[in-house]
């Protein structure tokens, strides 16, 4: 039976929490797994966060969190030490409290992303890639694919102040990539990549233009609800190879899980 | 499944909070009832109990809180409005969230020892009581009793300010009884309750003068482990009526469970 006092506990913050997966498929997981820990939604009202955080840091029995929007700037920020995959974009999705109690954190979105795609096999190095959209999971994904040795990075956004920065940062990050800002446009490109939120609803625009696939082009779409986001199902009728969302999730939820040392918690 | 994003959550707060049963018996109602809900076991150190509550109550998501030692009078002050039987004694050891986000405190020990005697068939109304303890559960007793009519209530503890200071909150809340300080001496009483820690090991005095049992007599313990403590074996021997300790746990987790509207959470 999980849930005893002698629980090891872990927290999911968000803002809303509600649909928030990692509670459910944590808890899933901890059942399953016959351990005596839990895995407790939280949220609160942005203008509370501080409040909140200096809370959760005070409950001695809190070992580690995986953090969504809005808060995931506001958690890094809140953390002693970080993961360089979470210090270079400013965001954490995972923290874990340290020997000292003080917390750490990491993030896991480029991470699982690239697991998903290695599991594939799908392989990154020496291509050229479209990536479209340049938010907080997009920061995430461009410094991963530049990491994984992509030769070329396009980083397109509806906003292209945002893509002309973030290109800029992974550009100086990883100068062997020949990362750039640009449109929304596959052309010329071996994989396309959506990492904007357009798909989710049936009657979004494509994120990008999709004239521009061709057979044989790996097209990923980091969206898992829909499965087939209009996109993907373009792309698989064309011919592309299509990569879904829920592998990154699946692959996210792996690290995260090792990151917190989920499967090390008490037996009952 | 228990344990969604949307999940309703409860804490349970305490320090230690390891031994605490209520998370596991929170917990395993809240699965047999197929809510998708938590009690998540909370703690911290005693130094750090305000920023702990601050942050539990910016918290949205967080509907009640039962509590527990060292924290139930620091939980009482922080609440907004409480029922008189927390207020009398100070204390509370479940709190819920009203509609307006603020605490209500309320205090279900003596409510618990009550319906638990109830249950039984032990009436104490018109009866002699002698009681031994008058730290937190014996001031809740304490003033339970005299609220159900009993006669005389007569309140031992090795502290005897301490009983003579119960003993004169009780009386003035409810003239009607009887109510001193006096000793551990069960002699004409038809009812002896031990509200001490005294019986929890085996080589412990008894709590009171057991010269002064007889056959016929009510003797109540509220320890519950060991279930049979050498106060009761003893009791049980002379051919007194005992009562253990379980059922005012039961009857206490009962209200608790009602108070806190465990029953009424979003189903997955």
């Amino acid at each position: 039976m999980r849930g005893s006092g002698k629980a090891d506990v872990f927290a999911m913050l968000a803002h809303p929490v509600g649909h928030a997966k990692s509670p459910g498929m944590f808890n899933a997981l901890m059942e399953q797994e016959g351990l005596d820990s839990l895995m407790v939604p939280v949220t609160c009202k942005p203008e509370h966060f501080d409040t909140l955080w200096a809370g959760l840091s005070a409950m001695e029995n809190l070992r580690g969190m995986v953090i969504s929007v809005p808060f995931k700037q506001r958690a890094y920020q809140k953390c002693a030490t970080a993961h360089p995959r979470a210090e270079r974009v400013g965001a954490a999705n995972t923290v874990i409290r340290g020997a000292d109690g003080r917390w750490h954190a990491d993030n896991f979105d480029g991470v699982g992303f690239m697991d998903g795609l290695a599991q594939a096999g799908i392989s990154v190095r020496g291509q050229s890639v479209l990536q479209v959209g340049a938010g907080g999971a997009g920061a995430s994904l461009a410094y991963c694919l530049a990491e994984a040795g992509a030769g070329a990075v396009t980083i397109s956004d509806i906003d292209p102040a945002r893509a002309e920065t973030l290109a800029g940062l992974v550009a100086q990050a990883f100068p062997e990539c020949d990362v750039s800002p640009g449109p929304p446009d596959p052309r010329g490109c071996e994989i396309a990549i959506n990492a904007t939120p357009m798909g989710l609803r049936a009657d979004d625009p494509y994120p990008l233009d999709i004239e521009g696939l061709r057979a044989g082009m790996t097209v990923v779409d980091i969206i898992m609800d829909p499965r087939e986001t209009p996109l993907l199902k373009y792309a698989a009728e064309l011919g592309c190879r299509v990569q879904y969302g829920q592998p990154m999730m699946d692959c996210q939820m792996a690290a995260m899980r090792d990151c917190l040392g989920v499967l090390n918690g008490p037996k009952p």
